[in-house]
């Protein structure tokens, strides 16, 4: 730990007070728009939406996750404060994971994405069939 | 182009009337959510929300990206029918994108992520303190 690290609590450039600019390239905000935009964290926040559960049981319900990408989508959840990591000292330890009020709130932005997604992908596909035929001409 | 293109119009497995599920390994929606989550495809589409643009300006504006990255992410944007590309035989030549109806579908669900990582960056840069406090002892 670095000294001052208490200091820098309120970061100069992430003040309540100024909202966040994506289309700056330095901005914060750009970096975290790219973080939970990212594929297995709305999956784990969507599962974790559900309720808590174990490292186990995310493994086997978010499909294809490999236990290295959970593991280390986890810690940067955990790390933005989405979702809490609790340890049961039992043997084998028992870990589980929890989505906090921010996460919750992020969630709910993040569902009007999956609804998008799941409803509107087959209008994507044809889309995609006809830019295919046009680039084949 | 493969023989039978035309009658694969219709995916069989994303059909307007089957919802996609996020959640499944296979499901186009996964991939699908990855491409549109994507920091660079939420960027530009929130750009062309604003109005037709051109190539030089949205590499101004979306400050940070690459000549190549920026083709790319418009290519796969075209190709999801989530904008169009328009070519104006002048000389040189003058090519605007614009979003379409489906592509402003999509940046209405986007819009609530964008806010989201702007008003509460403050937030999460406290927790990631927080965290890095923790794991420092």
């Amino acid at each position: 730990m670095q000294d001052g690290t208490f200091l820098s609590l309120d970061y100069p450039n992430v003040t309540t007070s100024k909202r966040g600019d994506v289309f700056a390239r330095n901005c914060p905000t750009r970096q975290l728009l790219d973080r939970v935009g990212d594929k297995w964290s709305i999956l784990l926040l969507g599962m974790l939406g559900e309720g808590e559960m174990r490292f186990s049981a995310l493994k086997r319900r978010v499909d294809g996750i490999s236990q290295k990408m959970l593991a280390q989508t986890l810690r940067t959840l955990e790390r933005d404060g989405l979702i809490t990591r609790h340890v049961e000292p039992t043997v084998p330890v028992s870990v589980t994971y929890a989505i906090t009020p921010l996460g919750r709130e992020l969630l709910g932005a993040l569902q009007w994405l999956i609804d998008w997604a799941e409803t509107r992908m087959s209008a994507v596909a044809q889309a995609q069939v006809a830019y295919d035929l046009r680039m084949a001409v």
